[in-house]
């Protein structure tokens, strides 16, 4: 049995959660959970969507591997002693301890980060450097048994990755066959060295003036991470 | 304002929703809200995640766009009347009605589907064409106002698409910036064509013989749809 723990907070992006679950829930003996600090429903970045924490951080039992989502509520979860300290105890015996998009500025926060490469939501790149991570601009970043994804949809690509580690190249390919993974975007947009870059400006701008932003994070375009 | 509605069902596969989800609730105005028979908690494929509908399917507001998942739990939907009734009265009315992976066979039991091309998960082309349907094996296959997704993670390309139909290509490549969608799959075989071949058998035959399996869909790799 491999015990996957995903940890879920209020205002998480769903699909750096989901991303990954998805993948790891098929491999063989896996058990995925979701846990957070008090077990129960939390509600997605744009509140529009619930989700399921079966176990509260207390309950949950020790996981061979983290993966920790991020979105607008990661910020809140820097300051939670309580996360932190449950990140912290839990890599000391993980098989690995992941994240994905900003969920690497909690494991920085955590200080698992320390001295390490890491990746993030392109956004938010800089920021891992407060953390004492160095920061490195690719889809995926190993080093170790800590392993960070950049924005979002990067889950997918690391969780296929963490599978091949986990349980060999043929596991992770029939995998990525049973969610018939063969990505086909219809643009090229989904990198800041692809994007239009008048759509880049656009999202770094919104993405600064997000930290003003209160209660509901909806901006009337794709919101920052 | 854009009322997107997304049915879900106990044994959904997650991705098939949440991706669609993560892209179409990010377009300018877009309100997205899942919905099914009854309103609560239903779980996943594999048990392993909670996800919440909001409404029931009576107190849902008349939908633009519909997105139907798949799961093994379609199966089940596919003879449930009330929700291909449903289905029926909003494709009526809707400026897209869309599946992913097996949601097809849901669209297709409810009629929708006669005549037209549509796609589905790779092991279940076939089943399109007893609903109707002529089957296609394409990553996403716009027919007027149905379009329908390949497996699982194709939703997320159906659902860019959809954007760009819905306001434009700039907001669609806006979104795909925002979820950093630039797949860098760590493997080639996220198709029945150019996984290795002794894979795609493996998954087939694991295929063949779920629908004889009972109460917990587990199977020791990447299930079937």
């Amino acid at each position: 049995m491999i015990e996957i723990a995903i940890p879920i907070f209020d205002r998480l992006t769903a699909l750096d959660a989901i991303g990954p679950y998805e993948v790891l829930s098929r491999l063989p003996g896996a058990q995925v959970r979701f846990v957070a600090r008090d077990a129960g429903p939390v509600r997605t970045d744009n509140g529009m969507l619930g989700v399921s924490a079966n176990l509260s951080l207390r309950e949950a039992p020790p996981p061979d591997v983290v993966v920790v989502p991020g979105g607008l509520g990661s910020r809140r979860e820097l300051a939670q002693e309580e996360t932190l300290d449950w990140l912290r105890s839990s890599h000391e015996r993980t098989r690995f301890t992941t994240s994905v998009c900003t969920g690497s500025l909690i494991l920085g926060a955590a200080g698992i980060l320390d001295g390490l490469e890491a990746t993030t939501h392109w956004l938010s790149l800089e920021k891992l450097a407060e953390f004492g991570a160095r920061p490195v601009r690719r889809r995926v970043v190993e080093a170790g048994k800590v392993i960070t994804a950049a924005g979002v949809s990067a889950g997918i690509d690391m969780a296929l990755l963490l599978a091949a580690r986990i349980a060999g190249d043929t596991a992770a390919q029939a995998i990525q066959l049973g969610i018939e993974y063969d990505p086909q975007p219809p643009f090229g947009a989904g990198s800041p060295d692809t994007a239009p870059p008048a759509i880049v400006e656009r999202l770094r701008s919104l993405s600064s003036g997000a930290a003003d932003r209160s209660a509901r994070p909806r901006t009337p375009i794709p919101g920052p991470p």
